[in-house]
């Protein structure tokens, strides 16, 4: 292995090490040794990749952020400017925290008191939410009298609180938690000539297809 | 002053102390140090009322319980078995969080890894919520076809959301806001025959009466 690969390597060991612990303990009481323990990597290769504990949260939160956009992007690719996307990339995200550490991580730090202000994750998923409903909107697929502004309210609001009640019980993280929260909201935001056409558990695709597959290969199947 | 009621005074400074320092900087970075120095009594004082800073936590989430209760208690006395009793009582939540360091000290301890498995702060509300909706549908204020635990489910995400980015941005405390996500979620969870019965931005006298105000004087004025 040459040593710019073995240098990868070693930072990725290091970024999901660290969403590990500070995920486990927060990260405050996070420790480095913990980490570059739990990373199989000495100390100084930490410190050659990390200079302190911040940036190894600045980090976990980038690589969160990014798999966050990925997921997103992905549903608007296969969905367009419909409701399906942002049913979709919730479903996604909702399922990420729950099997991805990174993703969960991201989100802790975020709502880390001590680290707040910095985290870019609720904001880029507030954002893009925003701008997929308003896309939606000029769609002509939001019912007559609802604004994507008072939408993406409710749906930045439901995303985050089932993400903080999933940290105390993970049933709240389940799919069938999340389709029925669609199932109670979709009426309401939708045309109502064409509810049949949205799917609350999430497009069939969504539940099998990695977010990293070709947008033309994830059309769904119907 | 005899000494019990110094006694008394000097726990609840402590608390209200405690609740600051929680709130600004989180429960593992916060020392016993600056809690004693703020509330203006001596290290040896704090100790004995609180043996460690788990107790003084501990202390703190009683409290912002038993404030989430009263509020919650005076919004069912007003309101009984309505849909209104949970729209007000959750302006009062928010609101509170706005105004009360204890109890946003106490949503900031439920969130903290290190403890949340202890918190009752959301429990409470969540029982609460539920309790509310099952009593109004049971008393047919609830629209066909919804669910007291649907309903309850998106209600408690949105007000934990809520809680938690209003922690980031106040703006999403604010009374506009609650009411505008009102103002989406009731014509989905009322019977839409009487619609105008109900207030998205609170009953009047929940935006001015106090929550230890006696339930026969709190009626709406109308």
């Amino acid at each position: 292995m040459v040593k710019q690969e073995r240098a990868a390597r070693t930072r990725r060991s290091l970024i999901h090490a660290a969403a590990e612990v500070f995920a486990e303990v927060g990260f405050v009481p996070a420790s480095l040794g913990t980490i570059s323990t739990r990373a199989g990597v000495s100390n100084g290769a930490l410190h050659f990749h990390f200079a302190n504990k911040s940036m190894l949260a600045e980090a976990v939160e980038a690589q969160a952020t990014e798999a966050v956009r990925q997921l997103a992007e992905t549903a608007r690719a296969r969905h367009g400017d419909s409701l399906q996307a942002v049913v979709d990339a919730m479903h996604e995200l909702i399922g990420s925290l729950a099997k991805d550490v990174v993703v969960r991580a991201g989100f802790e730090l975020a709502g880390d008191i001590a680290r707040r202000a910095q985290s870019p994750l609720r904001q880029e998923w507030q954002r893009w939410v925003e701008e997929s409903l308003r896309r939606a909107e000029d769609a002509g697929a939001l019912a007559a009298g609802v604004s994507w502004k008072d939408a993406a309210r409710v749906v930045v609001a439901v995303t985050v609180g089932l993400e903080v009640l999933g940290g105390e019980d993970a049933s709240w993280l389940s799919r069938q938690n999340v389709t029925r929260i669609w199932e109670l909201l979709l009426p309401l935001l939708t045309d109502r000539r064409e509810p049949e056409a949205l799917v609350s558990s999430g497009s069939r695709s969504s539940a099998v297809v990695s977010p990293r597959v070709q947008p033309e290969l994830a059309q769904p199947e119907r």
